[in-house]
């Protein structure tokens, strides 16, 4: 009996000791190398109690843009591919848009009178998908066109387009007492349908652009908010500091970024004290993902990239630091291209 | 050895069915009675596993209006006081104020000329105390004012006159997997320098109004927020459930209010589906506090007052229901009238 127990003692205190030897690797779709050490680092240091750089949990924010970031935003952000669609579907009910640009345009495919209509066009294009109705109905047009749409080069639904290597880091940094929030200039009721199952962050870490709501109470008695269209805040460059302040009211100890449009974001979060960790995903995949920086319109990385080099930022190689782009990768079925 | 053994195990069990037969009250400064008894029941009913009423975590969102409702709102609004005050202080920096009005009327105590400046003239007090500055600026004139100010009837540092009730009950609700959010006609901003110490809410959980602020890059490479005199949200009214959404994007299921600016917020809670608790405090206490309603220029409770009759929303007696209403009473120095 006694040899029993010291047996399973002994055995115990095995399991104990390779579990402290060799955890689980919490990044396994990250390749090591510098940018991977440099993220274990950071955590390492700023929850090491007793630490130089010990940051108490409540002020472990981290912030990460979403469009580059989290998720792929090639060829045209997702978020436009979705109010595309939208103005497509809502086309039936619409029948004056057949007389009206820049409907017409769009829904004759009439690619040069569209161009004519210039960016303010595609705005009306997009301001009809997202007013004129309640924010239940448009979160409920979101769900649906995520259940049906699929991408044009991976064919998959739009939210399996997300990053596995982010994914794992935002995982990693909850473990670790961090608070992880979205700061995107993406549509803040855009995210919120899909964000908790495709990162874990609730509707409330989620900090986007918006437009104006309205109370109005129905006639059943239930009151709803209409959806306005006017712009209320953009949450991108400039306005991503400033969305950080009013939504969060802390500043960040991390940020991840992927473009110029992230660079402020980036700046406010290196200027508090103490240790800070600034991430720029590169897009150098143009096989398993796509590889674009200085010229891209869609998520142009120019100046960022300077200062990133400049001060010494974490910048993410992605055809070299992920082992791994997207989950479904493992499944062998991978790209169509 | 055994039944000495024997006997440590039954004082273990018995002080576990002590601890189940008396567990220690979460509200003791609540009196027992209707409410307090809707308050307890209502949260084991949304915390029982398997019960028809039952929520999960991520949606027990609890939000509270904040002057009225968790502090003292007389016999001006603090924040109101706080800006006076600052412009007192700030008034030797603008020796120009002596010229110009509503300066000119404020400084130098000339009612007749401030009211003749109207609401325009006191928001222009107001607007001076809370914009040209840095957020960090502001945040630390916030916290110097608290330090020194003292409420005229109290005597007391302002951010002491939280109703210990309402403290107790946010930490109940938070014990109970809540999460507690304040959503206040109050600036974000001035609230979040004392809401976490006063209330146990981080400031990414406080939803307020708020002013547009500007992203500067410093000289000194130091980017700063700067506060611009220009509003960008009223969270009051039919703007709270805007807030809600923006900030929150779930619907609540407790909302607690003080005054009509709450009645939208209450609506909205109490629209969705399943269980719901709506309260609002009637302030009934002269001696302890103030009592007020239908006629009062601030927190007005008039019309939210017949909806929460005519609906059965918990309407808090302060006088019958608050066995004590601040925790200073305790240590038996009381009001100074």
């Amino acid at each position: 009996m006694m040899v029993r127990f010291y047996a399973v003692l002994l055995a115990c205190l095995d399991t104990v000791s390779i579990a402290v030897a060799q955890p689980a690797d919490p990044l396994p779709s990250w390749n090591g190398g510098a940018t991977k050490t440099a993220i274990v680092d950071f955590v390492a240091r700023v929850t090491s109690q007793g630490g130089t750089d010990f940051v108490p949990p409540a002020e472990r924010i981290a912030v990460f843009d979403n469009d580059g970031t989290l998720w792929c935003e090639q060829p045209i952000y997702f978020q436009a591919a979705f109010a595309l669609d939208r103005v497509k579907a809502m086309a039936p009910q619409h029948p004056e848009w057949k007389q009206q640009q820049p409907f017409k345009a769009f829904l004759s495919h009439d690619k040069e009178a569209l161009a004519a209509q210039g960016e303010k066009g595609l705005l009306t294009l997009v301001a009809a998908a997202h007013s004129g109705m309640t924010t239940d109905a448009y979160a409920a047009s979101v769900a649906d066109w995520l259940a049906q749409a699929r991408h044009p080069r991976f064919n998959r639904p739009y939210d399996e387009l997300v990053y596995q290597p982010m994914v794992e880091l935002l995982g990693y940094l909850r473990a670790n007492g961090f608070k992880t929030f979205i700061v995107s200039g993406g549509g803040v009721e855009f995210m919120r349908v899909w964000a908790e199952k495709a990162y874990g962050i609730p509707p409330e870490q989620v900090v986007g652009s918006s437009g104006v709501t309205q109370f109005k109470m129905g006639a059943d008695g239930k009151p709803v908010l209409m959806k306005l269209p006017k712009v209320e805040f953009i949450d991108d460059g400039p306005g991503k500091p400033s969305g950080i302040d009013r939504f969060i009211g802390r500043r960040p100890i991390l940020a991840f970024g992927n473009s110029d449009g992230d660079q402020q974001m980036l700046q406010w979060t290196a200027a508090g004290p103490g240790a800070r960790f600034l991430g720029i995903v590169h897009h150098t995949d143009a096989s398993r993902e796509y590889a674009y920086d200085r010229q891209s319109k869609i998520g142009k990385l120019d100046k960022a990239w300077d200062e990133a080099v400049r001060r010494g930022w974490t910048v993410v190689d992605m055809a070299k630091d992920w082992k791994t782009v997207f989950a479904f990768e493992r499944s062998g079925s991978g790209a169509s291209q």
